[in-house]
């Protein structure tokens, strides 16, 4: 288990070589501050998570973990929707930062708006795990709880278009046929020649979207013992580095930057003290309260931080998992109840799982097809057909490292690509 | 059934009243738009209380009705924690009343802090139902829930003492005993002759204690189908009036007025949509999730609105019940699990219940002692002893109309006793 720790630490090392760098004292001092109150959250959550692990098994909230099948610990109930103690102790830590750092009124506004965005999330998450509510519901859920959210958003409402694609949607000063249609519904600057395209309403349109499918992404990639959880610190991980950077190497110190990292210390303290718990061998489930929260959070900090579309490409990894499932989770393929990987009992090495399809059928979405067998459409299956069959806690690290490597290539995209 | 619609609509009165005399057209506006709303908000609770109360039933959600023993309803399982429902859609119709009349960043501060309180106490309330938390959550929790509410509190933190106490404070332009130490801990201001003590952080302290108190007093006020939401409902009709009555009689229009009109208005909307099916015969139970949510409310329209203490004049039903409850509740006497009124298999009436108790043991405490029996503490077992055995649906509306004399009373005060 000691080595785990180590790995966890990795992904948070640029961040600290940043906080080195930054001179401003003002920020450092929040940043150490900040520190602080999250060691607390996560000793706290390291600590609540057992203590309403008993509450939620005592009334039936559990379930069996699939990935131990033929193992002594197939018919363990494993406590679920553990996801509440990180929420609630993150709303705690958020609520005396806010205490510390939102000295006026604008900065509280948007500090309440979000909690209240993320709270009603939770519990809408927490809702979801006890009641096991309909997936039209799981749709509606997330854009009524960003509703506070864009309701008190002050910011801008622009995009702002980088040189390699402004060409689209203008060439010799007038509109193409893409800046024309798009200039339907918003508008292109044409004296900026296209640099700037005004979405007004719209823009909130996309930000409720963007809440809607954060909390829906992580929710699809799941169902191994420690990803959900891991891909949420993977994911905060590199967005504190990304604001740390913005801060430390290009003196980029607005309220946005203060905002952001005063979201996600917390919420990388809390998840490391659920992390634990949910790591190979899961003593409980973090349930879809956690991953509704966490998508949550990353989706109001893009909102309220500007920059929606970074965090877009922090998700790549659940990107391709949401559209390369698509084929199943609309029925156009068949879906079965469960589309993890299956277990070796013996060998205890997980492999890619697959549904019956007729060869015939299915030409369109077919990738592979043995026996009338096609492996299931999940990043997951995807990553072992490539690797061969692995240990569930080595799968899990692959996958991490995968989400890890995806984090710097969105930042060379960031900084070089569209920079340039 | 019908007639009980009819009872329902008599606490409203004297607030109809009050909307033909105001002639602030823009105010006479936004109650109109208001009632709209929660006009909606009652549809749709009405219509999703069932839908949910198949979602708890499934999940083992529910309890048997104590009050229906020996009687066919008996066994039946009856559907727990429908305030969600309330909530949820109270939550979502005060999201539209901010979009449409929040219009400037202080008041979407109050807005988006006090539904954060809010939203925090339902989904606390909703783990306390499904979870069963210990006696010391339910203390810590609404403490906890209240912060970002006190946090963003920006009004005086100074009380005003009425003429005929301030006696008790300053003579001959001394502090008295009293003054003197409540001079230790706030601030007596002697230039305005004991007229303004300046509470400071303590005003804060007392604002979170009125939050824990709403929350709890009401919880224990309960157990006879309807009385939950019925006494939430009279409150909130009390509130409404008063705030009502301070627009249109003394032309009090200020943004606290408003503030505290369009949380009220949905919530009593929202709740008439849970009475329906809670009246008796009840279908479904509100939860300790009503509880707390309508607790909380109040709490937070209290706060932000500046009336705390006509708020506190409108919980005395509440407030006898609790403090006649102390004895019982602190064990200093002996408290069996239910203290609900017995019930008579076959007359179906009503009357008090009793515990055992040796009459020289409780001398202090002791009200009457029959053999050795004592009456539970409770003000629902007191009501009975001076009414005799009652029906459940009619000791339900005796209580209400209990309320509401307290409410005539509390006002009495307020405008006569207070003012002079």
């Amino acid at each position: 288990m000691e080595i785990d720790y180590v790995l966890a630490a990795l992904p948070l090392i640029p961040s600290l070589v940043c906080i080195l760098y930054i001179d401003n004292q003002q920020i450092f001092t929040m940043i150490v501050y900040s520190l602080l109150v999250s060691l607390v959250g996560f000793i706290m959550t390291n600590a609540l998570v057992p203590v309403f692990s008993e509450y939620t098994l005592k009334r039936g909230l559990s379930g069996k973990d699939l990935g131990k099948k033929g193992s002594p610990l197939e018919s363990v109930d494993v406590p679920e929707a553990l996801g509440i103690v990180t929420g609630i102790v993150f709303l705690v830590c958020t609520i005396l930062s806010q205490m510390l750092f939102a000295t006026n009124e604008s900065q509280l506004l948007i500090f309440n708006s979000a909690l209240f965005s993320i709270c009603f999330m939770i519990f809408l998450g927490f809702l979801d795990d006890s009641l096991d509510l309909k997936w039209r519901y799981k749709l509606i859920l997330p854009s009524v709880a960003s509703m506070p959210l864009l309701l008190s958003y002050s910011g801008h409402t622009a995009m702002f278009i980088t040189k390699s694609l402004r060409g689209l949607l203008m060439s010799n000063g007038r509109l193409t046929i893409i800046g024309y249609i798009i200039n339907l519904f918003a508008t292109v600057d044409i004296e900026a020649n296209g640099a700037i395209v005004e979405l007004g309403y719209l823009f909130l349109v996309f930000m409720g979207l963007q809440a809607v499918f954060c909390t829906n992404a992580i929710n699809i990639y799941a169902g191994i013992n420690g990803l959900e959880c891991g891909q949420a610190f993977i994911i905060a991980a590199s967005l504190l580095f990304f604001k740390l950077y913005e801060i430390s190497m290009l003196h980029n110190e607005t309220e946005n930057e203060r905002f952001a990292i005063l979201m996600v210390i917390p919420f990388i303290g809390t998840s490391l003290g659920l992390l634990r718990h949910n790591w190979y061998p899961a003593k409980v489930f973090v349930g879809d309260t956690f991953c509704y929260f966490s998508g949550m959070t990353f989706a109001v900090i893009g909102i309220h931080s500007h920059f929606s579309r970074t965090l877009l490409m922090l998700f790549i990894p659940q990107i391709i998992n949401f559209i390369y499932s698509v084929p199943q989770l609309f029925k156009l393929l068949p879906c079965p109840r469960h589309r993890l990987p299956a277990i070796d009992a013996y060998t205890r090495m997980m492999t890619y799982s697959s549904f019956p399809c007729k060869a015939h059928e299915y030409k369109l979405f077919k990738v592979r097809v043995t026996d009338e067998q096609c492996p299931n459409c999940t990043f997951i299956c995807a990553v072992l057909r490539v690797t061969g069959p692995l240990h569930e806690k080595s799968l899990c690290i692959v996958l991490l490292i995968i989400q890890c490597l995806f984090s710097v290539l969105a930042f060379y995209i960031r900084y070089y690509l569209l920079e340039n």
